[in-house]
């Protein structure tokens, strides 16, 4: 799991579907006169077949999933990695458990690996280059887990190799605004060496920021404050709590896009056109190195120069200074530098996917796609495996009905464990590019649970507005871990809520940024996606995430001991995901609500009308984008009532299919190649990164902010209303696909 | 109809699928118990229906619609061009003959206009500035139609306003090559006013080529060899032949892109946002004028310098010299210079499109497009009023069979009349904007009859190779017009045909360049097109095209005396057309052969082995396209013979709609819209234009072409892998969507 996905976090829009479907395990009765499963063209979903596979999701084999998954590191394309997809291939093709099929697609991607004959190295060396301190070259070996030539040491994937050494500077998060007020304070950055938190903004943007400013290298490490809690010390962290121990370094992607390097827009076959890595953009411009705060704590802590703004200090209990250089007094003279070498290599991989079908009995060209990455950083315990290790038990449960020829999905499935999402979401990228034609004619949804449980807490979705009233059907009638009693549903609405103007408070499903492998599913082809998880009581812990994330400290143990000991999170989750997917790959109409997109356009649109003042000033009318919603909003009603109507007559399969195709393809409907030139892949006119302060959509937004700061220049207002002259053909385009179909 | 059409020509690949399809007329007969016209989910072509259409499509009443559109001029947005919508409008929803609904969408395009104060003018001046000679100002009215205010005036659309003048150079037809023989054989160039004919490159590269040596000025007259066969005198032109009068001017747009120039990729309504005219690009940068060719006569006649090479000389009956300047001993003194004085204006204007639609009985979410344009230069008699009084007769068929209650479509049937083709398929390339989502879910195909008769010799088809084989199924039931006896199928191989690989001799099916208003739906949609109409004799005429071609003299009695008298070839078009209408939307299984690409496919692909060599030494290696090509061929012949085996069992509907799907979305799989950056629309990867040499993927053949001549610079190869890669996507990706469904 990337970084990013942290910043999607459960904001957005959401809603309900019918606040009178029932509540509590399977209290809709299933008549005894059940059809046996068949090929009919009205096969709909058989809730007793729903029953039995949430039943059989077994905690115990989750838990044996995950101890396998995690027994070694296994880094993409690592031996380990390539174990990890014959375990995948075996269990897929398994006689009695497997899939109708499963094979592996091999990509080659550029990775990038610390050197393993030159370690890098941060040192504070004095004036005459004597090392004066040498930050660990790798995490403290506390439960035998943490040694071993497997065990890939601290690196900045995609940091450029060189040895910068300059006077050190802290500089907060590493924020444009960060590096704005150290400037304004006077601080000199040319040349020097900067300390960053972790937070704030994505690894690779600290380093693009700082060199704006002439910085020549960057350190980034993970403040206890922002991680722990607060706590720091030894004894009150891992083995000993579930907090990060001082030594440990949170690893990760500096790559500002996604999918291969070198390959954009092509699946990265060993023939394919590939960029010239010297002219391939997104990599970080100076290099980039991340600590421990054991290390940061020695650095940070003799820091000399004036005191650092109030929110800037942190939990490594002294005061945090500005620099640049240290302090008299303190550990090292005050002109010492800091040196830092980083020698990592770029190097071209084969990584494989593993792709794994149940072919539908009545419409095999639809595909339900669920998938999670298999590489890890280290063990990858938390991030990937227990994502993989509830994969593997759904895929089990529902191989072995296959095989039993108890039952065969309406609609395909396609199961897939994706390769070098550390690095990039490049695997998952790299089969939108290679079968992006067959995805965007026939993918219904694609359900992502990557880290399948953060924390015991409650369920946390992300997803596009259609898949909101899906995921709430299946939370109603799963009961929640623990002793509550509550459903799933009924406990997530007391962490995570928002008052929705259309059915009242409900749980808040968040937004889909890029932190995981639905980016490309979503942001390339417009497929309706979702993430799944277990996650936080933030009444309980600020944490930014479980802490370990990306150390050698995440481990089965650390699982097993600290997150989900009964693993009856995991099963929450495996039935919550299980349940999403029969639904959609069984039901008669597909259960995507495109009505539960208005709430999103019309907070959109509220948001933009506080731009109308300054957009009449420039002759752009909000007219056409009011109207546009609207169309929207009376099309969806109707496509609703008429599904309606049908779902009480018999069904005409080819009506169906129609009606589901409507559905299935309004998502495809919002994406514009266009819109974006600048921005790889996004072209969802509703989701594409805002950078803009306005909360409306995206290209809107961005555009009135750059309009805003470059002082009025024509060109940058022609923008703005290129930008909205975008989302209303969109608009209306989406409009003019829920229309009766025959409609002109 | 635009001039590039004329470059279509009928070259390219073409195959016929099955030669066991019986010839003649209605050879295949009915069984007595065929079932009433129905919604069953079944539903296929009725024979006996389509039998009824062709005897019903009257060649009187195609002569009566004719007459009545040509009426008067209509030039885009002018009062006629809005009383014809009314009129189609009103046949459209006729109670007794109309569709199921119809309505016209209206848009706010750029056109260009001379100006009514201001005339532009041609005028040879001496060194004291007194005028010498001054071309017409408009056509000799020969026939009383040729004058009123509602004939506009000969010009050049969108060429922008100037009054330069300079000594007069001879071009030949201002191709790059001509310009550069030019200056090899040092004629001056610069501050010139070059006279061009038309012909060899489109009208507005001719400008374009010329402002590169610093030319200020163009004029662009047909030579009477290129359009008469050589004639030219008053009595052996129309009216007393359908030769060019020696006054007659081709009107044209000398706009470089289609679509409206304002509005790229948006729908062009009155809130989009619009380029600022002064930055839109593809007009010619500099000013140019067509004229006659007695008015050419006396400009060229009079040239001094040297003698032109042989190739570049005319009908004129002269000797063209080369200029700069006028010869001594001619009708004006040397030092005598060309003033052209241009004063064209651009306008936005609102343009109309009419839609009508036929509900389709089963898949009413699939639409078979078929459309013409409705706006013409003068009167438009042959462009494009033939192909709209083909459209209005066959929509009255099948509108009375419809409201009859005798028949109804199994998808579909949209009926377009375009506004503003002859601007730069405006209309049409609009609608594709607006309606892109629902038309690259469900259009099925588009069929487009411009001008319907150019000549009365054979069937001319141009298109995308799935539209072969029922194009040629329908060319076999019909008789050809005349005598022979032969069926159109039979006589059209007479004229144009080609040895096939896959089956022997059949008729030659042309490319689809982007000359009328299939160009935005194949290039920019993806959407299987065809263009149908009815042409010359080769051994006959070589007129680059009917000599009347966008001038005042195309009128109704030129139709009807020289083109087809009988108004038989208009109907034999009719019958085509409406034949091929009628299966592509009644036929149960699409008759749509995918396989027929791989002929295509072989040939790009035995262009390419000639480059292997040159590729090789480059490190560029075609492996992977033979590799493709052939996973293609695979997949094509599968799902063929998947078709056959269905067709003899019972048809289950969802079956046949996924192998539908399949047929359909072929044509969508070969875009790729980061493959041609700098060509707006273009994103065929099979289609787009070519411009090197080798008669391969355009792409490759494009980029090879330009390393070549850039002198192997490292960047350009890259370019040349990087669209071998891109087909090889494309290719691979179609492979895929042509495989059973459930295959991974």
């Amino acid at each position: 799991m990337q970084w990013v996905k942290v910043l999607g976090g459960v904001v957005g829009a959401a809603a309900l579907l019918g606040l009178g479907i029932i509540v509590g395990h399977f209290a809709i009765p299933k008549g005894a006169d059940s059809p046996a499963p068949s090929a009919s063209a009205s096969q709909d979903l058989d809730l007793e077949i729903l029953k039995t596979v949430i039943e059989q999701l077994d905690a115990n084999r989750i838990r044996e999933n995950l101890r396998e998954l995690s027994k070694e590191p296994h880094l993409a394309t690592s031996p380990r990695d390539e174990a990890l997809v014959q375990l995948l291939l075996q269990r897929w093709q398994d006689p009695e458990s497997g899939l109708d099929s499963a094979r592996t697609t091999e990509y080659e991607v550029l990775l990038s690996f610390p050197s393993e004959e030159q370690p890098n190295r941060v040192d504070v060396v004095n004036s005459t280059g004597a090392i004066l301190f040498s930050c660990r070259h790798s995490e403290e070996n506390l439960t035998g887990e943490q040694g071993g030539p497997n065990v890939v040491p601290p690196y900045a994937a995609y940091a450029p190799p060189g040895t910068p050494q300059g006077p050190l500077v802290y500089a907060n998060q590493g924020s444009e605004e960060d590096f704005k007020e150290l400037q304004n304070k006077g601080v000199k950055l040319q040349d020097s060496i900067v300390l960053t938190r972790y937070g704030g903004v994505g690894r690779g943007a600290k380093a693009v920021n700082a060199a704006k400013y002439g910085v020549i290298g960057v350190l980034v490490y993970t403040d206890p404050k922002d991680i722990n809690d607060g706590k720091s010390l030894p004894n009150e962290t891992f083995p000993h709590s579930w907090c990060l121990p001082p030594s440990g370094v949170e690893r990760g992607s500096y790559f500002e896009y996604f999918g291969d390097p070198l390959t954009p827009y092509l699946p990265a076959m060993p023939s394919s056109f590939r960029l010239n890595s010297d002219n391939a953009s997104g990599f970080p411009p100076i290099p980039i190195q991340p600590i421990g705060f054991e290390d940061a704590q020695v650095l940070l802590c003799n820091l000399g120069g004036n005191l650092a703004p109030a929110d800037w200090q942190g939990g490594l209990g002294c005061d945090y200074n500005l620099g640049p250089g240290f302090r008299s007094n303190g550990t090292f003279p005050e002109d010492s530098q800091v040196n830092v070498s980083v020698h990592n290599r770029l190097e071209l991989r084969n990584s494989s996917n593993v792709l794994g079908i149940i072919r539908g009995a009545v419409e095999p060209d639809r595909y339900v796609l669920y998938g999670n990455h298999r590489d890890s950083w280290v063990h990858g315990a938390v991030d990937p495996s227990t994502g993989t290790a509830v994969l593997l038990e759904l895929s089990r449960v529902l191989g072995t009905l296959l095989k039993k020829g108890t039952w065969r999905p309406r609609r395909s499935i396609v199961f897939a464990s994706w390769g070098a999402e550390e690095f990039g979401l490049i695997g998952s990228t790299e089969f939108t590019e290679e079968f992006f034609s067959k995805l965007q004619e026939r993918a219904v949804a694609y359900i992502n649970v990557d880290i399948s449980v953060f924390a015991n807490a409650t369920l946390r979705v992300q997803g596009t507005p259609p898949i909101q009233s899906v995921v709430f059907s299946a939370a109603k009638q799963i009961s929640a871990p623990g002793s509550s009693g509550l459903s799933i549903y009924d406990n997530w609405i007391r962490y995570y809520n928002r008052s929705s103007s259309v059915y009242g408070l409900v749980p808040s499903v968040g937004t889909l940024g890029a932190g995981s492998d639905y980016a490309p599913f979503i942001h390339f082809l417009g497929i309706s996606s979702m993430d799944i998880a277990y996650t936080y009581d933030r009444s309980k812990t600020s944490a930014r995430i479980y802490p370990t994330y990306h150390t050698a400290f995440d481990t089965f143990d650390y699982v097993n001991k600290f997150l989900d000991p009964g693993f009856t999170s995991h099963q929450a989750v495996a039935r919550t995901a299980g349940s999403v997917l029969l639904r959609l790959s069984d039901s008669l109409f597909l259960p995507l609500n495109v009505s539960d997109y208005s709430e999103t356009l019309r907070s959109f649109l509220q948001a933009a009308e506080n731009l109308r003042v300054p957009l009449e000033q420039h002759n752009i009318s909000l007219g056409p984008l009011v109207t546009a919603v609207e169309k929207f909003e009376g099309a969806a009603t109707s496509l609703n009532q008429r599904i309606a109507t049908l779902q009480k007559g018999t069904s005409d399969p080819l009506q169906v299919r129609m009606i589901n195709d409507q559905l299935m393809l309004l998502e495809r409907t919002f994406l514009n190649s266009q819109a974006f030139p600048e921005e790889r892949y996004y072209s969802h006119v509703l989701w594409a990164p805002r950078t803009g302060s306005v909360a409306t959509f995206p290209g809107l937004s961005n555009a009135y902010s750059q309009a805003e700061s470059t002082g009025h220049e024509p060109a940058a207002w022609a923008e703005v209303q290129r930008q909205l002259s975008i989302v209303v053909a969109a608009l209306e385009g989406a409009a003019a696909t829920l229309r009766p179909v025959a409609d002109l």
